[in-house]
């Protein structure tokens, strides 16, 4: 899916108060994100993050799994990882996916909550179909900022399970995400 | 999906140099299978481990979030936990699913490798909707050994992505295969 491009957002995102925050990089994310876009063979992976120390975090990780021991000990986990960029801000993510692809990726937001206007799996898929680049925000936390949500393009129906609980982790959520898209081939 | 059961095996699996080990116990491997086990509502989650102080500690993490300071914190993660048992045989979780259920379960195995005779996610569907219970088997570290493969009633077939890439983490794979499945109904 070479028109699909995945951003996991640090920033801005809602802590359980509902009040805009920075988080934390989680290590597994990193991992499991990105044997997912290898596996699926999307475009890209971003990593946003505006803190400097979350920043250097990330990279250090990646270094290990790139070029120091982790390389040798788990080469397919270096195919993972290669694939994981990190960036301060969305604006520096659309600005180098437009670089690289000619044009803005639009932007589709995930949520775990139903919005009025959700496109289904279905609509998405036709939309990479069309050859057009399509960026997907992944919220960490307790998801993306609602001021976030309004400055994209579409938002992606929620992965509904088989009642009212669907609290599933990102790591999850990305995954099956990747999985229907696929399969709407 | 109620017919539906689900174990996370640390022993026996295989290390990278395909030796039959116990694996540690991931802490992520509780919450984010754990979470798609309430999502898509299966019968029962069983994390597998012979080592008593891995047994210990996931008791101790399980605690943290059902009874300790996690279950304020995040009475959603409480729910999701709730539904992880923890046994130091696969038969006992065998022993116990019969107890409850009436009849000792198929094992299915999960693999990222192709096996001769692999079923299909519409297969397994069916023999759920049948009414017979079903393990599925998750192999932490480097999957499950030949010798539990070959003492399980069928194979799921593997999750194909893109490409020949297929290194998804047990927690994709869970996810992955819980969403097919509910979605074959």
């Amino acid at each position: 899916m070479p028109n699909l491009h995945l951003a996991l957002i640090h920033h801005p995102v809602l802590n359980k108060n509902g009040e805009v925050i920075a988080s934390a990089v989680t290590n597994l994310d990193l991992h499991d994100i990105g044997r997912a876009a290898k596996t699926y063979a999307v475009g890209s992976f971003w990593v946003v993050t505006p803190l400097t120390d979350q920043a250097i975090l990330v990279r250090r990780i990646l270094d290990h799994w790139i070029q120091g021991p982790g390389a040798a000990y788990n080469p397919q986990r270096r195919l993972a990882l290669e694939t994981v960029r990190v960036r301060s801000s969305l604006q520096e993510v659309i600005r180098d996916i437009a670089a690289d692809c000619g044009r803005a990726p639009k932007l589709v937001a995930t949520s775990a909550k139903m919005g009025d206007e959700c496109i289904g799996f279905d609509r998405l898929r036709e939309g990479l179909d069309a050859g057009h680049p399509h960026l997907l925000l992944l919220g960490t936390a307790w998801g993306l900022s609602e001021e976030l949500l309004r400055t994209t393009d579409a938002r992606l129906a929620p992965i509904r399970g088989a009642g009212q609980y669907n609290h599933l982790s990102v790591r999850s959520a990305a995954s099956i995400i990747l999985d229907r898209l696929a399969r709407e081939a």
